[in-house]
């Protein structure tokens, strides 16, 4: 079951995105597709993640963390973050800023949510986040980055 | 904000599903971009549903739902579970089989993930519901079906 679960995850599409975190834990960032909305009222979602992954307590300590979509063309942006890179190399390849939070926001992102961690729901191995959002910030010319079939995918935002 | 946050998610790219229930309360489906992957020990996945939707009590009495990610073609599909139509006649327009829990299965989607559902944390408007995998199938053929920007984008299976 596990691996038939695994094989039906990589049909299900989703969202690049860079997850960032800062604060008295220091930077940190991954790249996650289990990120989802929640609810409008108030503005929450909620982000999954690995309590064994490197950069856990970062996320843990921090309690806030920044939400980045990725466009077309951060494919190797992602493959960064989603590797065994050391962290200043993972931030040396963007371009960076905060908003009302500190979590890291990229500069090219199709849109950023920069969020507080309000409540945790730990489920088996993960832990999931949900956040409240405190700020957005979007930009409607940028393509979206999917990955669909276990590869990236654009699609085209005009 | 919630204006920023509703224009920002339409950017936050995520695969369409129909997602289904069937038992004790009767048959429902809805359209949803809300379901995100949580772990695979064990295989979980959730799904976020408004409590005020009119499917709400289906799902919350029957305690089992199907996800079931769309192909490219199926826009029409998605639209009639997203809209006001009866539910006899969204579920006409498609071929319908069941798995373990008796949930409708769409007969071509990309996959499809037969669930109970394990716990239910409330967030605002939403529950999240937190499933439990019982049986996946697979079709590694089909092309995926994303919404972006307010609009389907067929995403390549080759």
């Amino acid at each position: 079951m596990r691996g038939s679960f695994r094989d039906g995850m990589a049909r299900l599409g989703a969202a690049v995105n860079i997850v960032t975190t800062d604060g008295v834990a220091g930077r940190a960032g991954f790249t996650a597709s289990a990120v989802c909305s929640v609810t409008d009222q108030p503005p929450t979602l909620l982000v999954c993640l690995n309590r064994s992954s490197s950069v856990y307590q970062f996320f843990n300590r921090n309690g806030v963390l920044c939400v980045n979509a990725l466009s077309r063309g951060h494919e190797r942006l992602s493959q960064l973050f989603g590797g065994k890179t050391p962290m200043a190399e993972r931030f040396a390849a963007g371009s960076w800023r905060t908003l009302a939070t500190g979590a890291p926001v990229l500069g090219d992102a199709v849109v950023a949510f920069d969020c507080r961690v309000m409540e945790i729901v730990a489920s088996g191995t993960h832990d999931v986040m949900f956040c409240k959002v405190e700020e957005v910030e979007l930009d409607t010319n940028r393509d979206g980055l999917m990955w669909f079939a276990r590869r990236y995918h654009g699609v085209s935002a005009a």
